[in-house]
């Protein structure tokens, strides 16, 4: 394998950071840039990591301690310092970069018509700064983009979700002919949306200026160990448990080890494609081997190895712990029930080898939990944020919810 | 006809102007909100415009002055003053809000780094903070959206643009299934690439909130004088002649009339969709009378009258004018040719009977250039924004450029 200098922009945070480890333990050169929002946005809430976690400085400390490796950290902001950004690429020119520096919770876009203005200005000019520093300074970098399965809306007519394009039939006036699309998106939230809107800026930029992007449609990650977190307690990775940042089967897992109820929204009947941590820092590593070449559309894939209706996940999480399942009105704005099929036949090509659910790594989530069970503020697990200021009304005024807020 | 209040955002500008007036005539309460950027461009540029034009304060004074009626002018940065904009939102409550406050020039949008990040930050978190606003405030206005045809990139397989959504046939496990989408864009700059992204922010908002929104797909705009601009002096339009404002149809008409080559990009094959300024300003109003309904898919018109191909509007100026034509190397990065059809069978059934090429018009464009020729600069007429550096270099060591250069 080739060394690579690999920027990876966002790697403070929940995949960021075990994806920068794995690299390292690989052999790269990493940088992680990084503003650090995630931890302001803790502190704007007033919730924290589940598991207790170092400054960015001592975690990369540690890391050099333990391995020799160096992981060079720089604080930047990728949306509001477009000129520092385009110095630094300039003088760093990195063969690859990662970008995961964008708000990636949907509640948290959904909280107030500021969390939507933060997180569109936010994640967009983010992105679009990024394609267009690599233009200004043609820097030859391989770009790497998280974005999310949920783009897709779950509008499908049934058939499965291919990897980013659809090949579609259209009327013309000499019968029909066939043509390839970007797969038509129906995002459900303001982040889903900025991801949605990321799709677009590639395609331009890909088109016009030749830049080298593959586009990860990632699942629901889970988990929240890698072989490198595990190598040290303070490596740790951060791991949200409150109603904003923790995602739905994580969330399962820690209301589990608290004995609280496991929260569904509706009927649960919503189907989402879930991925382990280990895996998604995996299907990076495998992307960054197989980049497209200059002038190629981009390439996208979809980086999921599971689908679950939500309801059947927390049935398996109270049967595994005995925890018990609370119904809940839903604050989302979305379908009851979804089926959902996708396709991920690249990574497995490319070598992946899935890490699933039954591999016996829900017990390793509930241990965590458990051991920093203390740390927890029962009153920030329920999700609050709202889709709609009616459906806020009708989550507050429902008697089950008003029930079960003084249970809990 | 109902008396409305009707804001339009960007209503000191080229399009802005002459609705604000068009629809003040026809009796509604009209506010114009405008950053005034454009004229800061101008600045930026060392360009004006062709005809001499007054600040829009004085504009209202002469409007009010003839015509009896109050166009009120409100100072906001859509882009940068949300809280501004939400409080004015919520204390005006218009019944319409016609949204032009976008960067709308493609070359502008390419000259440089700082132009794309600007275009991008400006027109996106402008489209949003909108948007967010309509939500927050809890405000019952029909939003038109003024958007462009080019968004779809003309790359069709030869099949009429639709206004907005595309029927296709999806091959699923049980066959192939019909399906909506939103016509699938592939836009060619910067400045054409938010307006795809726009659609994307209208579609969530409309499904979201239910906001009730119409996005007109415009084509080139040509033309400068409307009913109500022709009224006073003082009340003329502004009209743009150089590389990056000036449109093509008009662009040629001004160089004709100061005896400047006709300058053609590339063969000229590219076609393109026209509308007179006059026609522009009556859809707007006529989208305005056919509002949808809350809970409705965002409307999309196809707001153009007829398309020509570039290099034979060129041969009908010379016809007209005695000009010549040159043809000079293509800055932009796009098809040295395409065919386009498209329906705009919405603007038709509500009405509107196109004004085109063949009535005349187009002596009175030359007139106006004819009259103000002497505030013309000669060498900001050719466009230099080049879409790529490697285009750039091609571009300004081309011999028939550098020939060009010494003869114009």
């Amino acid at each position: 394998m080739r060394k690579l200098k690999i920027a990876v922009l966002g790697g403070d945070g929940f995949c960021g950071w075990p994806t920068a480890l794995h690299l390292s333990e690989a052999g790269h050169d990493v940088h992680i840039v990084d503003n650090l929002s995630r931890r302001w946005i803790d502190a704007e809430l007033g919730v924290q990591s589940l598991t207790p976690m170092d400054s960015i400085q001592e975690r990369c400390r540690i890391w050099k301690q333990e391995t020799g490796q160096t992981l060079h950290f720089h604080l930047l902001d990728l949306a509001n310092e477009y000129e520092r950004l385009r110095q630094w690429l300039g003088d760093e020119k990195p063969d690859a970069i990662i970008h995961f520096a964008e708000q990636r919770a949907a509640p948290y876009s959904m909280k107030s018509d500021r969390h939507k203005v933060y997180t569109v200005n936010n994640n967009v000019n983010a992105t679009h700064n990024l394609l267009t520093a690599i233009v200004e300074t043609v820097v030859d970098a391989h770009l790497v983009h998280l974005g999310t399965m949920e783009v897709y809306g779950y509008s499908s007519v049934g058939a499965p979700i291919p990897e980013g394009y659809l090949n579609v039939e259209i009327d013309t006036p000499s019968g029909k002919k066939g043509q390839e699309i970007l797969y038509p998106t129906r995002p459900g939230s303001v982040y889903h949306m900025t991801k949605s809107l990321d799709q677009i800026l590639f395609q331009f930029y890909a088109q016009n200026d030749g830049l080298k992007i593959t586009d990860l449609h990632q699942g629901i990650v889970w988990g929240t160990h890698t072989d490198q977190t595990r190598r040290h307690p303070q490596l740790i990775n951060r791991f949200d448990y409150d109603g904003d940042y923790g995602t739905v089967l994580n969330r399962f897992l820690i209301q589990a080890a608290i004995d609280y109820p496991l929260t569904v929204h509706g009927t649960g009947g919503q189907t989402r494609a879930f991925i382990h941590l280990q895996d998604s820092v995996r299907c990076i590593a495998l992307a960054l081997s197989d980049p497209p070449a200059a002038g190629d559309r981009v390439k996208i894939f979809n980086q999921m190895t599971e689908t679950h209706r939500v309801r059947d996940l927390a049935e398996l999480v109270a049967q595994l712990t005995g925890a018990r399942v609370a119904y809940l009105p839903n604050p989302r704005k979305e379908a009851a029930d979804n089926d959902l099929f996708v396709k991920n036949d690249q990574f497995l090509a490319l070598g992946l080898n899935p890490t699933t659910l039954g591999d016996g790594l829900l017990d390793e989530v509930v241990e965590v939990a458990r051991k920093f069970a203390h740390r927890i503020d029962r009153s920030r697990v329920p999700a609050v944020s709202a889709w709609t200021k009616d459906i806020a009304k009708r989550v507050e005024t429902d008697p089950e919810r008003k029930r079960f807020k003084t249970v809990s």
